[in-house]
């Protein structure tokens, strides 16, 4: 299941460490912090981020390898993962993608190296998610050609900064432009923060946040600024400079164009924690599977001989099962993002210019995966720990820290929740345009089909639909729901219907004269539902892609069976809304239950095969329960 | 919302220190446990633990006010909650419960003042839920009058055992009874393991469980018996004791019945872990509502003016008000539980024997509620950390901890599936009883229940289904879902419905030839959905009657709308099963969807009282978000 990068996957599981993959939940927070740096300095060693920076700084130009790189560190050492994400995707990153030539030069060795270590100054304690309100300021000074970098309130002081507590000695600072009166929005400036003895320089404030709920390894801060004074040259100016004089340009079309197109420049971090969940996520289900594999409790019912293993119980499968089998069909749909990723970003860190629409494109489905992604993450390791018990607790099991060191990426690079709207605003302005664009053909097929929703919508029709949707009574009900022709077809209906009702509502409430606000804050959860079923729509088309392409016969059919799980897992937990529009009758929807319950057991014995298919090395496990 | 307990709440806010609320998980494990044992000894000056014991060795006799102790405790430090849990509710608590007057007067004194620290040594590594296949033995040796304590095989070692790694002298060892040849089942010893030294006795060995997950203020370890001798007075025999010469015997009829009235005594404990979890769930809860009430994020769509607090937001409502609801239920069905556990087992502890019938509906509601409230807490503390962003994430706002802590109790104490499946076969057990001692009557009306009940399942029959359950086209869809009677109804309903379906498929499954283990497993899910219903029924009931019980008329209208929420978010996420037994139709199902949004709304702007009716003392929330 290693996808387009085996060889990447094959070089990093023979070159790091498995010392690496052992629990550090016991060490003090300072004693974790200087082995997670001194870790940082030895992947320094190793060169493998350097597959993300372009030739001119010795770097090897192939983001798809780094976003590998990223996925599969997340197997052994999930602060080191966030710390090398810090300093190499986003401090050193946002350096390569917002700087220019100069900026390059001057400060990518260091940052390679490590000898200059980093942080990435965004977030602020007053505003996160909204990047367009940071209150830091960053005013141009024409007299000395500075820019002075000021936070004017507490709400302007950054937060959640990892590196700022202990290590970083520059920040790459975010902040709202002004020169000559004017404001021209966010950008990014270098700004140097400790000096060489590591305190830090005058007008900044360097503050601990202190114990986290996980990820101890890394050294998160704040940072306040009081007038510190920066060289024109600290602006990163890809996308906007200053002129000696203050006078502002920028290559962009317009202050909005700009704003996106910075902000869509880090793109690549979104996709990595996505990655790096998953590959916590297969761990900890290597460890939950094993030991269900291990474990026996109660005798069998009437029968005599060894105690039942926890994976042959009904409800234990049902815990671990339809986990494993979307763990899988998400790693398929990673595995075509890095991909998509590298062909549109790969051509931008040689120097071209991004394909806007397929930047567009891009950005939409990272958001998505990584929502999808990382509380997928969530629930699985969640349900791991439960599955093993008392075992699970226990540090030297590592699922307590799998789930605390991930818990935080359902927040960061963007909350899951706020995301999954970016992506269904756009979904509906993509469906709007569709029906702008439409040739007479177009409309009378988009009229069909919305027709047809009409009626499925009212609960008259639902014999008509029954009858087009319905198997004849009498016939299996279970065929057809194993036919992945229905299961795409239904996961296509469902995005499609999703959005039609969104654009509806949000129609209606317009007319019946609705304010903006209520508008768009009535349908939140609707926008949330579309934004899903556009993502399992396509994490499942991205799994039968997979499933098509496999040569071997036998693995081919274990994926099908596993593709199978995946869908009517997911069908089963929406089954209320497919009977709600009768796609579904209620005998189906009894029979995607069983459906469910049938393939659990029919994939349990292959459960560890599947895990194997993960290709984590065995002594990067390090789970005491694994080691008898 | 104090419930029958107010003066003892009233009296714990007064007496705990704030300064127990404070963050501890930045404390290495050593340095956690030693404040931890600290604490446990203060909590033994406050003197309130005495309410649970009988009064020759100087207890209160009140088990109620006991178990509201070690809720309220839940509010500030869960480790202390636990460790004083195993201290006195588990160590102390078997001593009272399986021993007799001579264990009492022996131990009891120095137990409760903590001179003598101890363990409950139940769980080993091979064997946790299922309790009756425990491995370690105790065998009679006539020739000396003392029992030989060993461990047969690794899994036989004790495991888990709080107090185990450092602080406990003695243990509470649940160990396989064996005299003149003999096996009778399992009972409990008190087994010194450490000198006054601290060093482990001959034939000790202790082993440390290591850092977990959480609760690390707890010394959980491991323990092995190599053939250790005690004296013939260590049995806690209550329940069975061994002559001198080695003779059996019992008051108790069957061995079966010896064995659940032991672990019977202890249901105490369950009644704890679930009080606990709804403290850390109301703690959370305050935390991340009260974020809410100040965070502001985004502007207002079209609008000037502030931007928009988190609470304002449809998705943050559906995070946090249902889960809010949720939680006042839980607490009410708590209350009660409190008071059924101290009526059955107050006289109990007083002398008197268990009315056998009283304390097997007490178990059976005990288990449900601890299952119900532990995943309750897992999942709702979790969206609070979510809900709070990267603030969540951090200690200091306590979140993190709370999670960690409280992770274990959907563990210990009973796995929460194996406690549900527990529940639905004693109400299978109870519905077949029923059946057969229905009179004529009751006979009619139950063929008439299944008869309306298999006419339901019927597809055919939705129709007619439809005009019985279903409003007049035209009328508010809404108006009888907020109707009690209705919601009562329809959770009766359920109940009845998965029971009898559950007994149906299991009655053909044997019928059909289906072997004993395969007829259990294949039903196991239903078996979970019955209990779940189970619980979820008499959860309602129990707010129904506090409301009914309220005075205060604003109050109790507040309340009324917390409940229809509590439901109606119940019903929504089951409302597939609903569809599919006819009970109510699509657009009745589509209804439910937008009551609870607006539930959510209409609740939205009481949100900080209802957290307030939840009486956790400002100081003990210790938040640093809050403080501002």
């Amino acid at each position: 299941m290693d996808g387009h990068r085996h060889e990447v996957r094959e070089r990093i599981r023979a070159s790091l460490p498995a010392e690496l993959a052992r629990p550090t939940d016991h060490l003090g927070t300072e004693e974790h912090r200087a082995l997670t740096t001194q870790r940082l300095r030895a992947l320094a060693a190793l060169g493998d981020h350097l597959d993300g920076f372009s030739a001119d700084v010795g770097g090897r130009e192939d983001i798809g390898a780094q976003t590998v790189d990223f996925e599969m560190l997340g197997h052994v050492d999930l602060s080191l993962t966030i710390k090398s994400g810090v300093q190499w995707g986003l401090f050193a990153g946002a350096i390569q993608a917002l700087g220019t030539e100069r900026h390059r030069r001057a400060h990518l060795p260091g940052a390679l190296d490590g000898s200059l270590l980093g942080c990435f100054a965004m977030t602020e304690t007053g505003h996160g998610s909204d990047v367009a309100s940071l209150r830091t300021t960053a005013t141009y000074d024409a007299h000395t050609e500075e820019f002075v970098i000021h936070s004017p309130d507490p709400q302007a002081r950054k937060d959640y900064i990892g590196g700022a507590a202990r290590d970083a000695r520059a920040a790459v600072v975010f902040a709202q432009l002004r020169s000559l009166g004017e404001a021209h929005g966010v950008h990014a400036f270098l700004v140097p923060v400790r000096d060489e003895a590591g305190d830090p320089l005058p007008g900044v404030t360097l503050l601990d946040c202190g114990r986290k709920a996980g990820l101890n390894g890394v050294d998160n801060g704040r940072i306040l600024f009081d007038s510190v004074r920066v060289p024109r040259e600290a602006l990163l100016d890809r996308y906007g400079s200053v002129a000696t004089d203050g006078t502002y340009s920028s290559p962009m079309a317009s202050r909005n164009a700009r704003f996106f197109t910075t902000l869509g420049a880090l793109v690549k971090g979104r996709v990595c924690i996505g990655g790096g969940a998953l590959a916590a996520t297969r761990t900890a289900l290597a460890i939950a599977v094993g030991y269900a594999e291990r474990r026996r409790q109660f005798p069998r019912a009437g029968g005599a001989g060894e105690e039942v293993l926890l994976l042959d119980y009904r409800t234990h499968q049902r815990r671990l099962l339809p986990a494993l089998a979307t763990t899988v069909a998400l790693g398929f749909a990673q595995d075509e993002l890095t991909e998509q990723l590298h062909e549109v970003q790969n051509p931008v860190l040689r120097g071209a210019s991004a394909d806007s629409e397929a930047q567009r494109r891009l950005e939409a489905r990272a958001a998505g995966m990584k929502a999808t992604a990382t509380w997928h993450a969530s629930a699985t390791i969640q349900a791991a720990r439960e599955a093993c018990g008392g075992a699970g607790y226990l540090s030297e099991n590592r699922l307590g820290q799998l789930k605390a060191d991930t818990d935080v990426f359902t927040t960061f690079e963007g909350d899951n929740t706020v995301l999954l709207q970016l992506v269904a605003k756009g979904l509906l302005t993509a469906y709007r345009d569709s029906f702008e664009d439409l040739d007479t053909l177009g409309t009378a097929r988009a009229a069909t089909a919305q027709l047809v929703a009409t009626l499925a919508s009212r609960t008259q029709a639902r014999q008509l639909v029954g009858r087009i949707t319905e198997v004849a009574p009498g016939r299996d009900e279970t065929a057809e729901l194993l036919d992945r022709e229905w299961q795409l077809r239904t996961l296509q209906w469902r995005e499609r219907r999703v959005l039609e009702t969104l654009a509806t509502r949000m129609r209606r409430a317009k007319k019946a004269g609705a304010d903006a606000f209520t508008i768009s804050n009535d349908v939140q959860d609707h926008l949330v539902l579309a934004a899903r079923a556009h993502v399992a729509r396509e994490v499942a088309e991205a799994f039968d892609r997979a499933v098509r392409a496999c040569q071997d016969p036998q693995a081919r059919a274990l994926l099908s069976r596993t593709l199978d799980l995946h869908v009517l897992a997911d069908l089963e937990a929406d089954r209320a809304w497919l009977l709600e529009r009768g796609w579904i009758t209620p005998a189906r929807s009894k029979a995607l239950v069983r459906a469910v319950n049938d393939l659990c057991a029919q994939l349990r014995p292959h459960a560890s095969r599947l895990v194997a298919g993960f290709g984590i090395p065995d002594e990067w496990l390090q789970a005491a329960v694994l080691q008898d």
